[in-house]
């Protein structure tokens, strides 16, 4: 098997730019794909084009089946194989972001969450996940300064992106072997740096 | 709240003919709706249309999670509006037949398949069923007998259409009190007459 990595973080937290760029790195020395749900997946993106397309009118808990059914596929499909013939994936947010979006932030409870994504998964955790650290007013901030299209979550109030900070926090308290946490204020430079130098460090262990 | 009646069976065991004729028969004295998913529910329809149109590459906990899915917008938008207004739902399929459809005959596990319709559904169990019994070659004959349009279901070989039934039966003995077995190989008349008197007898007692 190879080596999972996923990249969790709040809005504007920088992951999806430092992703790309530790690919980039990562790529010369190892057999590694970037990803993301739904990942050019044909079911999972038809699925995630109906949670798009809807309206306020879906339920928070069918929206969260989506998202696990989305994961699934894109899981079986993308993430499975290239861990087979022992490569590295690098996703951009995974089964964190359910906990901490839905379950947490949302209020549906993260042990139901978690219990719909234990089924999506069937344990395929990542074996290593890197948060990036960044109050939900700065990252927020950084979204409105680069004039980024915003999506639904950035609408939100910022009440919602503290208690989405707050689920992260509790899962980084429950899983601190697996989630290693990237102080994400500093400079894209550093942050990039800091980063690389925890795979780097996991993979020469591993 | 109202009265929440699911109605289970294997292919061809009658019961969407039956439910028909008893929400004829109930709808005179009483305020009852009959449905089934997606029930004309704009975003389980959606989700149904996905399930049809997807070819042989959806993998079965992708399918069973949007199973649920559908099921909850559907309870959501359409079941739980009826019953908590005090009226009668007539349900054609419910949570048991993913239970022994996916969890059971696909082999995905009863408990784990139970799990994520548990989410789904928040324990809006039905407050009856009624389980109409026909040994699966009887069923499968009599929609052959009907030039009935198939579905992708009855496409599958009988050791399957066995199997749903023996995981309908673990679920008779498991929820005794809920579920009413109804001989489906007598005439129509006679499974609509013993039909009709379950669900009268248990709604003088409610």
């Amino acid at each position: 098997m190879g080596q999972f990595i996923s990249f969790e973080g709040p809005e504007g937290s920088g992951k999806t730019t430092v992703l790309k760029e530790l690919y980039e790195r990562l790529n010369t020395s190892y057999d590694v794909i970037m990803t993301r749900e739904p990942g050019g997946i044909k079911i999972s993106e038809s699925i995630r084009a109906l949670l798009l397309d809807s309206d306020d009118e879906m339920d928070e808990r069918t929206e969260a089946l989506l998202f696990a059914a989305a994961r699934r596929q894109h899981l079986v499909e993308k993430i499975l194989p290239q861990l087979n013939k022992g490569g590295i994936v690098l996703c951009d947010r995974f089964v964190d972001s359910s906990l901490s979006y839905q379950g947490y932030a949302r209020e549906i409870g993260v042990e139901e969450v978690k219990a719909i994504n234990e089924f999506a998964i069937e344990s395929v955790y990542p074996d290593l996940t890197l948060y990036f650290d960044v109050p939900a007013e700065v990252g927020l901030n950084r979204i409105k300064d680069n004039n980024r299209d915003s999506n639904r979550l950035d609408k939100e109030k910022i009440e919602f992106h503290h208690k989405v900070s707050e689920g992260y926090k509790q899962l980084i308290a429950e899983y601190p072997e697996r989630i290693k946490v990237i102080d994400a204020t500093q400079s894209l430079e550093s942050v990039i740096e800091d980063a690389y130098q925890v795979i780097v460090n996991f993979l020469n262990q591993v």
